[in-house]
């Protein structure tokens, strides 16, 4: 259990910020993608956009949080976005939640909610409710197996053995 | 409220597929990788692998399931893996489990569990413990900020008005 964190006030910034994930959640429907977009800002200011390219990319995972995440970690050359802002023009779904919560993002602030979403055909809810559902109930199965023919824990004495491994 | 489908019988195949995620998982620490290692196979029995490359790509969302999925569709030329079985070396992350569902990925099969993985020194649970928690009092705010200048619905109304949006 952990608790939230003050936030600071609202500023300029952020409004600034914010209004751009907007315009660019706009600006990507006329670029074929989905009506979602994104903004990653550094603790010292620096901007990165990110739009919905899912089915213009063929890649499920391309949500305009995401492809911020990606586009500021890969520019500044890090995993590690410690201290920095997400804004996005809509709720983050869990898959990006947890993915700014990878990246080490501090807050995210974000524009329309999940039900303006679901009103225009987005509905998330059955993602918030895979997670609010006990495991053995969950729509997609999880389940563990054994391998056979190796330690299914080989992976992880290779690692400790392996003396240049970066930790993280 | 959904209930779990059953789920077919392990096979052969699905040995061969859940082995060849763990030693995918001890080269790629050898290949300055993390751990972890992962299949995708679609329905028709098309295998596409997936490692993790988090700190070599410098993508915190890198993980084994999350690239084996971006591979699978981007070879495939889709975004829906319906029907496909994920298998992974190491129990999925909830961004990968949240990835997962938006490929449609029918079932998971994994090797080493979460605590298998905390003693090699990757600890998730902070991952598990944020979607456990209540909103109010989790560790990265997520806040909804009304946009200046611009409507939250905005990016909504242009995708009701663009007719050759492809829906998903």
């Amino acid at each position: 259990m952990t608790t939230t964190p003050s936030v600071a006030p609202l500023t300029d910034q952020d409004h600034v910020h914010l209004a751009r994930a907007v315009r660019l959640a706009a600006q990507n429907v006329l670029d074929k993608g989905g009506p979602f977009g994104a903004v990653v800002v550094t603790a010292d200011g620096q901007a990165f956009d990110g739009v919905n390219r899912v089915t213009a990319n063929n890649d499920p995972t391309a949500h305009a949080e995401v492809t911020a995440i990606r586009n500021a970690c890969s520019q500044l050359g890090t995993f590690d976005l410690s201290g920095a802002t997400l804004y996005s023009s809509c709720e983050p779904c869990p898959m990006c939640l947890a993915s700014a919560l990878w990246a080490r993002i501090a807050v995210v602030r974000f524009a329309a909610d999940r039900h303006d979403a679901a009103a225009a055909g987005f509905d998330d809810a059955v993602f918030y409710d895979y997670f609010d559902t006990p495991a053995e109930l969950r729509s997609m199965p999880v389940l563990h197996t054994e391998p056979e023919g190796i330690s299914r824990k080989a992976p992880f004495e290779q690692w400790s053995s392996f003396a240049q491994r970066i930790e993280y």
